[in-house]
């Protein structure tokens, strides 16, 4: 049994971590910390957890965290695990960050698209990507993981194995990206008042999101050439939970749908949480709200020669809490999907 | 391990309960009945389910169903269900039906509301009423289960332990119901047409819901005044899970808010499905999402001298599906929270 | 053509009177006064206003509005207008405030339940209730109209008739109110997030709402009942507009629900924006989004003794900015119906 | 003062169509015809209409019609207009179609996208594509209308200015359309259930939409290169009304996002429904909820070299029945603007 704690109590990806915690055999959750609500009880904020959940927020103190918890989860905002992950690893804690902090290697892309200073260089170098169905052997390896946002998390389990292949023409792709508003937080701001947000759909930081030089660092990793780059809109759509990427780009060989579904489902045979759907079909948000699935769709256009991919997460599941969950148990040698079996809720 | 079958395969009660089922450590779905869609593979009616229920749906064929499953539940519109638990008792399988048709003693009433022929005599005795914080010890020697319907879950619940007291004036009781549109099942119609219920509100039935003569029932039973009746509304509430009973009652005798907490927490301190909130704290459908909790609060107006509590569930768990498998847990002597002991999906 | 100023002109009841105004064929905008966005083009902060409304918003200044205005409306937040009305007064400018500064008679009360003081007893003494169809004769000869509250609007428009009537046993009544979220307005908060608010329904104010002494202010002046009190409770709907309250009570005397149904169709025969639906039909919300109507349906159950009228309007037309423009029109002479005869939205 | 008839009176595009001709001083409703309802009046099918609208829906009859109309409208299924605007035309009535039947020159793209056999060859030629701005000079010669289906509307306004200047790269264009749920129109299914589009996103008819062919065929047109060929997926929101279409495509030569916006805004100063975005602001749909307004923002990025447009309409208005009504002004020399002025709803 390994003793969890989990940093930023009082967010969305904490509370997911939190419940997925709980289902966990192999895991027991020992402390959250919360800057703003240390001293309270978290069902004062989040009633769900009434009878379920007794853990009175703390503030951050290493020394006390360090003699009662293995594994400690990041849910804060930028600039914040960079400074704590340290001391962590100094007391051998296994981290797991799910803030933006450690994804970028290149410290001035970080502060370029983040605007907050670089985490120390020692532990970007240390840092592994947390997209668990690609970069699985190093995590296996790694006590420190940057996991994935969750664009990236949608957009490059849909690419990268057409992209390895080389059949990607790299100059193309364009994604059209689709979250609902809990991707945003539970800070407070117009843009995420109901009224504003309700029976509406906004296009959002067109070219100027910070999971774009995420993308583009690992497809040009994995497509070998180095100034791969992506255009990248995002839009804001009316419901809490799930995630769309819908991804569009030129083959450099022709390759029928039939032809990349077969490729597809058999690079992720082994992969669980991966699950392609048959030629003419498309998953929805809904077929893994709740889940860890990311569920994906393609299409090769026989009249203009385009691939449409259609990939699907719930965004603080595989998108964030869930993969945090799935790339530890890689991480102590369990099975990938202890605690996470789990059939999406559907309606 | 108990083999399951559910009957009526398509509808959202049944798809909740092979969620259920698929999670509990002492069950095993082993059939799923469909008349419509017999034939067809389940995942291609829910893809959701991919890779996860390989289950080909099957006609309703007794002495087939007999050698192979020990639990049948039915999740199916009314008039159907009353025709096949006698098959299926006669053949010794447990059977929990989330239809009305065992609800109502009196046959007459149920033709009444339902405008259907009455289930058999001889099973309506038989049959024990599922509610299962109050009707607990019936349930564990029952092998016929009539669970409760979702307004009558969250209204009894929320009303019996004041009745039972007679610090209710019988004649006083109004509910204010408040559903979701899951509530009104899969099959399509303008009232469940997105465009007609998105961004709207709409009372419907008004005193005319097949829900009153089943909440009178009991009410009038745990009174012991046999002419109680309550006066019911339902209202259509633009989300899709979720259900809230807003009930209004004048006292006996004098009662404040604490003092009614204070005793509704003390009745149900051994029933870990019910939540009883704080003085001034009222709950939330989503506080119960995707979980079997329901959950109450309570004020007694010091002005007025009236009581108003409100109790949420969530429709297709404590509403349906998740009392079937609490009452199968009493049934056959397992805790009653076993496959049932999860945090509600929140956000 | 009078010349009209808002003041609170970034919240949504002042962008619904921009709205209504641009549409009146003899009101002309002239003004938008916002304290906190003075030097802003209005159609920065609402883009849907983009090439229609060319007003940069401007501190508040009587001496320079007393100039070129002859209307001032007020959709300000509590203790605002009860300040500026009297300059305006003294000026002689026409008012009509949507807050609540100016609708409890008491000065007390005013202050218990909004913790504001109250405006001057003389400008309590001058302002005329606007709730049209009930004090249209009053309202032609005032100059300062205090609006309705959302929710006073649809109860006293659905109770009064019948309370008039000495019908209504005036302990019984029970409004159980639920609102789509602009009636929050729009100003940030954890209670209006989208992620917080979508996809449930939440119970607030219990006992506790300030629209709680405007409705019994006015039903005991109706009912000559000097200690009439309400149970009144207040829910939140998954939606931007909309408001419907449920209102129940026992009657004095038996009365069908068709002779309910041809008195309030009889009293209301003259008044176009009150449109009572036949027996058996219940009014949604959507059925008057974006108009001024108030639809009510009624039903008095044969078996329990008690009535149920629902009661639809749209909050931010009928419930705010909507009963403005009509009381202005019967202040100036003009025909009830002018800019407002509109066919609603739907879907 | 025209008289109007509507055909396919059940349907939210005739719905729509009703409330926009109530809103016109030159226009007076005078039929609605409803193959399946009629004999009914329509405001029982839509009760926002009592009080309002006062007809009986009846069964179609050129005779009868041709002698008290002068101007129909078809909001009908593929398959209905052909049969019926020859009658029309041959008695001299004005035609405007918002069905797909006369958008396709060839009929056998008709065909083989529609699955119909296509409208006689005669009125294919008479008929003149009704996108307002565009096309303007012939329509305002034209009795027979073919009013754009609705992506076509928000794609063409958007990229046709670009398109005439040789500035797109013809093979390049990537359309990511995306639409809220009453473009389904009215009739029931699975697909538009609420439980099943709720809280949900989806893609569908990717590369199989019937629009792609009207699309091209106006590009085709424009951009005199004959072969060119987009791809177009689209997607349902969950939301009622608006739509938009997210475009990227190439540049021939390089512009910057300034250039490219103070070219659109020149192109469309005289055409009051045409709204470009400053640089950096993109338009969300309720910023043009229940008006006739197509809101473009534009963004050509530094780094990739690829433009993209985002425009957005109301469904239900400038994608149908707003833009039939602005036709039909051209059509009778009236002010394009006229009955259509008018401030979207918000929020």
């Amino acid at each position: 049994m390994l003793r969890a704690a989990v940093v930023g109590g009082t967010g969305y990806g904490a509370v997911e971590l939190i419940r997925l915690i709980d289902k966990h055999p192999h895991l027991q959750l020992n402390t959250v910390i919360s800057h703003s609500q240390s001293g309270t009880e978290i069902e004062e904020i989040y009633p769900h957890l009434t009878n379920l959940i007794h853990i009175t927020m703390d503030e951050w103190n290493i020394q006390k965290l360090a003699k009662i918890i293995d594994v400690v989860f990041f849910a804060t905002p930028p600039g914040v695990s960079q400074k704590l992950v340290p001391e962590c690893r100094q007391h051998g804690l296994q981290c797991i960050d799910l803030s933006g902090d450690f994804r970028l290697i290149n410290p001035e892309t970080y502060e370029t698209w983040y605007a907050y200073s670089a985490a120390p260089q020692e532990y970007l170098n240390e840092a592994t990507y947390g997209l668990t169905e690609i970069y699985g052997d190093d995590i296996k390896n790694s006590k420190l993981i940057s996991n994935p946002g969750c664009y990236p998390t949608a957009t490059l389990l849909a690419l990268i194995p057409a992209v390895k292949q080389g059949w990607v023409k790299m100059d193309s792709i364009i994604i059209d990206g689709k979250s609902g508003v809990s991707g945003a937080g539970r800070k407070v701001s117009l843009a995420t008042h109901f009224s504003e947000v309700n029976e509406n759909l906004k296009a959002y930081k067109l070219g100027a999101h910070q999971h774009i030089p995420e993308i583009e660092q690992y497809l040009q990793q994995e497509s070998k050439e180095p100034n791969t780059q992506v255009t990248f809109s995002t839009h804001l759509i009316p419901m809490t939970r799930g995630l769309m990427c819908s991804i569009y780009f030129d083959l450099t060989e022709k390759k029928t749908t039939e032809e990349l579904i077969n490729f597809y489902t058999e690079v992720y045979s082994n992969h669980p949480f991966i699950r392609i759907r048959p030629e003419g079909i498309f998953p929805a948000t809904k077929e893994v709200s709740g889940s860890n699935y990311c569920d994906i769709g393609i299409h090769s256009d026989p009249r203009t020669g385009k691939v449409t991919i259609i990939s699907v997460i719930d965004n603080l599941v595989k998108g964030a809490s869930g993969q945090a969950i799935q790339n530890l148990n890689l991480m102590n040698g369990w099975d990938v999907r202890t605690g996470l079996l789990e059939i999406p809720i559907y309606p």
